[in-house]
């Protein structure tokens, strides 16, 4: 089952897909968050689907696909995640994994246009599987016990300032992947039934020019060993977001420009959709 | 002015603080929160206190004390922001602020017990200024314009776990920071007016003993530049809280044990009151 909420920023409506048919889910929910997840809603949506209850959402091509998940509590990033990436940051492969936190408000719809921070010289992409929590989760015995306690999929792109993030950060990370609209996540929250999270593509394209291409089958911490791990930190709220990381193939490899106003990035998974946006210059008060 | 939240964990009710009364503020707001605070709450407590509006809270003595805001979006540190806890930390003094974040369910309420995560055996205590912003703030053009988005001060203790933040980590310092109730705040929410935030002794005591005992005329980067330099990485939201650092005197010093089970903690910052934490075991599904 694909989730999706639509229409103008702060005013998005639930809706549900089935095959080309969108429905909505507004009799059922206020929103897709937190509270609906943890509620059993993906069940009631189903349900409700199966039973014929739902209404068809008119015009719901025409409208702007939001964020699939209203604001999390919490969005978890998981750094180094794949050794090709690692290796083009000029890192060893971690062997634990690395954790790091993004502000919730720089979640944002998957089309929405992005910012270039002021001052910025080296922002960039970063192609993610996000796993999306549907339960409140803390001190779990193991990794068989993370299936239970997530909601779905999404594609997420890490936004990241690399001279912030690295340079003018003493380290620590958060400064460079924070910015305004940094986390365009979307289009759909996709029930783990649909897809084989162990094994999806992901790919990112600059101005059509493919960059990143790879396989969540090269995770070195895979699904369930992260949400296993994260419970031994925090404890992870129904709506929480943990970004999986990255794969090899952003600008910080050297290989590629970092972005510049007029660009556009997109940015797919297997089976949970395709995002596009297209990267503006910083203009004050706008 | 002084703001409180009275009353069980989630069902807290808004309170003002005049000299030796506590008025019931629920008559004016649901929640101290950032919708109050962004729609200029405070200024209608004030003139609700002058014009007698406000009812006495009854037996506000014998209600649990609450954090005192709602729990924020974003909790935003600064690191190694005193040269002297840098020193005992083994750093240098940073050039600028070094950001990291907490998650925002480490909030909790001033006298709440808190749990040592399981395994720990540097569970650590960091009293620290808290500021909470007022309003929506994104590139500031000076530090002159922070005091404007500032809704007042809370003591806040940063609670940190050293084997998680700097060993278990890969460098990035969130992994001890997040564990359930590790940023207990309050009592009260100050407002800029009743104190000289620029010069404030704070302190902390672990079983009575003095620990850390330093003043906020000593921070390397002061509130108004904090404000400012968040706000070129990141939107501040109307009741997030930026904590701003913690003096020397803390276990990771090597001078102090780390806590244990039955510990107590108390934490003081001059005109913004006092916190009594006792550190408890874990205890499965408790």
């Amino acid at each position: 089952m694909k989730l999706a909420r639509l229409g103008p920023g702060g005013a998005e409506r639930p809706a549900l897909l089935d095959g080309s048919t969108t429905y909505d889910l507004s009799g059922l929910t206020g929103d897709i968050d937190g509270g609906f997840l943890a509620a059993g809603g993906i069940d009631a949506a189903r349900r409700a689907l199966a039973a014929g209850e739902l209404q068809e959402l008119a015009g719901a091509d025409t409208l702007r696909v939001g964020a699939p998940i209203a604001r999390p509590s919490a969005v978890i990033c998981v750094g180094m995640n794949y050794a090709a990436h690692a290796a083009e940051s000029g890192s060893a492969p971690p062997e634990v994994p690395i954790l790091f936190l993004k502000t919730p408000n720089t979640v944002v719809g998957p089309h929405d246009a992005v910012t270039i921070p002021p001052g910025s010289e080296r922002t960039d992409w970063e192609v993610e599987l996000g796993i999306v929590i549907g339960a409140r989760t803390a001190y779990l015995d193991s990794a068989e016990d993370s299936m239970a306690r997530v909601a779905g999929f999404v594609v997420g792109n890490d936004v990241s300032e690399r001279q912030f993030q690295l340079v003018d950060s003493g380290g620590q990370w958060s400064k460079g992947k924070c910015a305004p609209g940094f986390n365009p996540l979307g289009p759909w929250l996709v029930t783990p039934d649909e897809v084989n999270h162990a094994d999806l593509r992901l790919r990112s394209w600059v101005n059509g020019e493919p960059r990143q291409d790879s396989t969540t089958a090269d995770l070195i911490f895979g699904v369930e060993h992260l949400v296993w791990h994260v419970s031994q930190y925090l404890t992870l709220e129904p709506g929480d977001l943990i970004m999986t990381g990255t794969p090899q193939g952003v600008a910080l490899s050297g290989k590629f420009p970092y972005l510049k106003p007029g660009d556009v990035v997109e940015l797919e998974i297997e089976g949970l959709g395709r995002q596009r946006q297209e990267f503006v210059a910083y203009e004050k008060g706008a």
